[in-house]
């Protein structure tokens, strides 16, 4: 019998998250530069990157979770969810999506203005890299240069910034399944898989543990855009918190218009039974909350 | 007396620079990314913030110079102006600066739209920190840890992105000139710092050496931008390479606003003298390079 809470679990991580983005996310930024950096990061948002970072981080190191270990993870727990929302906050703008609403709230150019968005995300993901390397800090350097080179990549042309580009270009566009595929692997898949790979380095884990992280990962980087694309056309604005039924207005291409509602859902759930098998297999001894975040990828109404 | 050939050494240090650009800003990023990153950085600009780190680190190496130093040094040198090119390329966006000419060609916006430009900012930023952490190189970990730690602080709220926001928040406003300083303190001044003393630690110099090197980095950052403020109302478009008189028409503060032509001359002359005095005053052997780029922030016409 599983007696694991996932729902206690992930509170208590939130919990400490939350803590340190306050504490990290500056207030005192100059001319209204802090304000609007901790109005897109802080109070709102699933936090599903700094989860898995942590869930990761605890399944490779177990009971040899070690003090270093728990800094390491919670500083990359955080940097991934700054590149997270600086992401956000510079898809919202105009010249992008052009979305007024995110996390129920308005979003942060309607808010602060388009060029307080841009230096607010700009600036969320430099905070990113200084959080990765404390000076004064038991974490190893070479965790440290590891942890920023993880999410330099997921974060940049080859990971999520090159996926935005693909994103961009296939407005309108016949894509086929594999290119929308392409896509997400690098738009959302490469952030997510960034996580499990950065609890794995803040856990300093074998090779062998970082590469089955890295395939529950990857599954579990596309369940959730399947899962996006599907929650887009059932659920409504105040469910999602962000404006529903873009997609379809903007003629983009996603899981449903190529699989209808049914077969997306099938692929869904194909994709986190990959993602639970990926970690059936691996030889890792603390796995209950990562198949929770599976679980709750899956099933999630927002 | 001093036969060192400053524009020789220049000459020579570019040449690796380009070549390293070239070979590490990606030219099959997706979907144009790779074009307009490509577009934004190489083929353009003075390259100062380069040549200081290297100027830094050969001045702290002297005939120490080992193969990890250099090759931390280029890629610092990299780094740090990939970090300038994206700030250049957010702050020309029609919700910033609204400018068309750079480097005497079209912005990257009018060239690529403006999600072009904000997607190519963004995946240069990451660029710069994946450039810091090579995972098969020689450079030592805590070398690259301390790399993207200073790069993080120098670009972001604390540094270059704090202000931008000061700069933003202060047109059409009476500054003071004491916060006209601290606005350029930050903007500009923060990555001409943060580039010295990156080359400091690629050379991995003694904290005696890197603070004579901030001396010299921080007067030499004011200089630079009081004759930035010179040059935006003596020179012309072409000279420049960029819109002049831009200042004047946005109703900016400038040093020539606050102390004159003559005041400013004189202010730009007082500083380049101050960096020299830093160099004078330490223990460094090699700083013919520094005093030339020093020479040159003073006297450059664009």
């Amino acid at each position: 019998m599983n007696s694991f809470d996932i729902q206690a679990w992930s509170s208590r991580q939130l919990m400490s998250v939350e803590q340190s983005l306050m504490q990290w996310v500056p207030a005192d930024a100059p001319a209204g530069l802090g304000e609007a950096m901790r109005y897109a990061v802080l109070d709102g948002g699933k936090r599903l990157r700094p989860l898995l970072v942590l869930a990761s981080m605890q399944a490779c190191a177990g009971d040899q979770l070690t003090a270093p270990m728990s800094e390491a993870g919670m500083r990359a727990a955080c940097a991934v969810e700054l590149i997270h929302a600086y992401s956000l906050v510079h898809d919202d703008m105009p010249c992008m999506d052009n979305d007024v609403l995110r996390r129920g709230k308005p979003t942060v150019h309607v808010k602060y203005g388009q060029a307080g968005a841009l230096l607010a995300g700009d600036a969320l993901q430099s905070l990113a890299f200084e959080l990765l390397t404390p000076q004064d800090s038991a974490i190893p350097a070479q965790v440290q240069a590891r942890l920023c080179g993880l999410l330099a990549h997921g974060a940049g042309h080859a990971g999520m910034a090159g996926g935005q580009a693909i994103d961009l270009a296939s407005v309108g566009i016949q894509l086929s399944i594999a290119q929308l595929r392409q896509m997400h692997r690098c738009k959302t898949g490469a952030l997510l898989e960034t996580s499990v790979l950065m609890g794995a380095q803040a856990a300093q884990a074998s090779m062998q543990a970082t590469n089955a992280l890295l395939s529950y990962g990857q599954a579990l980087g596309i369940a959730f855009q399947v899962v996006d694309d599907i929650l887009d056309v059932t659920a409504d604005t105040s469910t999602l918190g962000k404006t529903a039924g873009k997609d379809a207005e903007n003629n983009k291409p996603t899981y449903v218009s190529f699989l209808g509602l049914d077969g997306a859902r099938k692929e869904a759930a194909a994709l986190a039974a990959q993602a639970q098998q990926a970690l059936a297999d691996s030889a890792l001894l603390q796995t209950q909350a990562l198949q929770g975040l599976a679980d709750w990828v899956l099933q999630r109404q927002h």
